[in-house]
């Protein structure tokens, strides 16, 4: 019949048995996304400290000095990415369904990391290498591919505005340098097939960046500026 | 040196090397997305089917008829979700970074199970319930709770419209048993604490149900036809 | 060597003999298109009026009264198609390379005479029976499904509106006629997988007009109006 | 009578009859959607790889070796297009429906293949040799007219940048070169009657690329760089 014996007492006792069931797993779950969001706020913390001494970089402070005080932060980070894992461990086989909750933090901790590695080294932070960094070198929990990929395209993003600065400083031929690195790194991003729209759209950013790199070596060059890297405004590059 | 030496053989090759490796990655991603896509697609046309079926339903058709078409379509879905439950366990512990491929469609899924359930029973359909007739009762590819209960609210929005057709079928019982069920059911959800947007979000629409349904029960209780279900029209609940 | 002998004297006229071939081709096409539009213009300005005598429906006008003045321009539109498609034909293989220049006219012709049809016999126009009566029948000048399906969405966006008027005039055993109608024509295209996104939101808006016949039906019947179509302002049933 | 006798049997058979026709045929054209997809899809990487290769022009790698890694896709596309024309050819005389599934991939096929045979020859790749390159110098399934110009736009749009770098690298020559060639290509552009609004917008970036070439050529000539291309930096130009 139609609707049933709707009026049987089992019904609704049996709905809310299910949906205290309910209540009590969505508590659990979000319970956890609170100490997942306590972490995150953590990481953001930290990140902006590493930031603002990384920012001194644009006004051409010596590099060893600006990169300590950053590197400073690195061990914090790594803590507090184990803090995370501790807790994603906790629910084995859901580390992407809570996700999104860590994404774009660690997606702004990797363009930091990639970009101080880049005045380090003028390498780019390999995938492996910012793992290590951060302590997220674990099967079951690992610092995903497309984040790293579009922590990288971050990085890219700071790279004309720290041109332009060095140049202003004497360093001409820093353009050089970074669109040597630029280049490699858009061919390279070239090659993959990004049917992730966000990592697609961050890549493309990453040419109008090559073009204004390659738009500030032009000048340089036309001005007979490039054809040495020693000037007396030339510190950063100096000192390492 | 600000920018290392860049141009050292070796860079370039192990950027190379590491994108490669990446392409190879999302590739091998990206494919199993398709594959999952295509899977998706079966279950899509297969609602699509059973749907049109329970449509008729609208039409105070014979539930058991109606049942009957809509139920053969169930053993359908349930080998396609043990296709996509095959393809998903290929990558291990990533069940929850393909969920969104899937989840939708599961939800409407649900909601026609649940509507099938409560014309046979009168009763809300659980979550156990739903899990086995689709054979996602495993540890490894279960149905996402939020999922269930999204697709227990869409059920809900279906009730008004049914209402309204049972009670021009001359079924003026009908409402009675709906805002029974209906009310039970908001009121349990209302035990839960939801901090899902979507879920939020479609239960408030709920609200709406249930107060349409009233309207209705108001309309056939102040006319005097709710004492009985017995009239000239009542075809649908003749059948029944 | 880069950039070649690009001074060589060929170079330039090999270039302009192309581009003046191409000028050539891009005129025809374009004056191709512009007698389609001329040929689409007249299409719409027919259809204008066909639906001009139409909406005297709505004023609940003697149906046969009014589908004498509608029909005459069937003939009118079967002309014009006529001329269309022998432009079209001047170049073969090319239908749906200048499809969309007749596209949305020939969905709202087959809209008005898809609401035409069911005046006359209570039953859907099929996709022949259109094509028929607007002479295009052929295997190089078809009516495309998906417009005939755009058309029949249109129509039925109108019943909502004719059950109104036509309850107002009297006539309360309408709604139930066209909620059965809808009803069959709704499930019907339940059946089709529609990737056409057009075409998908269209149909979505079917499902409303459902709801709004549903509820007319609804008030008719509560109020205990639907028990007879007799009725003095049922002009329209008792003429046909 | 209005509304006709809806009742009778034979209507609703016919309509689902009908319905069900049209799901067959949706299905088919659906499916062969997929399998196009499935192709371009094919296409869009090989060309990404031709895209990767290519783009190392700019860091002024030798010429040669830049195409002949880039070179190396062209039979590849060529392969894919001949599967797509293959599963195209299924349905004679509907090229153009399904045009817009492959249509931007081979507007950027084109721009490549026309930048690597202006790097060569310099020289305009001509419609009929960017058809050869394909293998789409058939009747039944060529290359589009209007693809082929937007795919020229395209690569008018990389030569700003090209020139820039060129510069950089010390070929002051390049300029000339390429003011020369775009603006041949300009004025032949101008020959055309563009009613495709797309086509159009295109073109007009094409002035936008004239005019950086020309404030390039201009900026090497009133520093009296243009007379010669002999230069410390002029790594590109010897490697050619």
């Amino acid at each position: 019949m139609a609707g049933g014996d709707y009026d049987s007492p089992q019904t609704s006792p049996s709905l809310e048995k299910q949906f205290e069931k309910f209540r009590v797993q969505l508590e659990d779950s979000g319970s956890l996304r609170e100490r997942i969001r306590a972490v995150v706020l953590e990481i953001e913390s930290a990140t902006r400290l590493m930031q603002a001494s990384l920012l001194l970089v644009h006004q051409s402070k010596p590099i060893p000095e600006v990169l300590q005080k950053a590197n400073s932060q690195i061990n914090v980070l790594k803590g507090l990415y184990n803090k995370l894992a501790e807790v994603v461990r906790e629910c084995p086989g859901q580390y992407y369904r809570y996700h999104g909750d860590w994404r774009s933090e660690t997606q702004m901790v990797v363009s930091l990391l990639a970009f101080m590695h880049w005045l380090e080294t003028g390498n780019l932070l390999m995938h492996t290498e910012a793992e290590e960094k951060l302590g997220l070198n674990n099967s079951d929990f690992a610092l995903d591919l497309e984040d790293y990929l579009v922590g990288v395209c971050f990085m890219s993003n700071e790279m004309p505005r720290y041109v332009v600065n060095q140049v202003t400083a004497g360093d001409y031929d820093c353009p050089r340098k970074v669109l040597k690195f630029l280049t490699d790194l858009h061919a390279a991003f070239r090659m993959l097939n990004l049917r992730n729209d966000f990592l697609r759209k961050k890549f493309d950013s990453m040419k109008y960046d090559l073009r204004r790199v390659e738009e500030v070596y032009y000048d340089v060059k036309i001005r007979g500026l490039a054809t040495t890297g020693d000037s007396v405004g030339d510190q950063g590059a100096q000192k390492i």
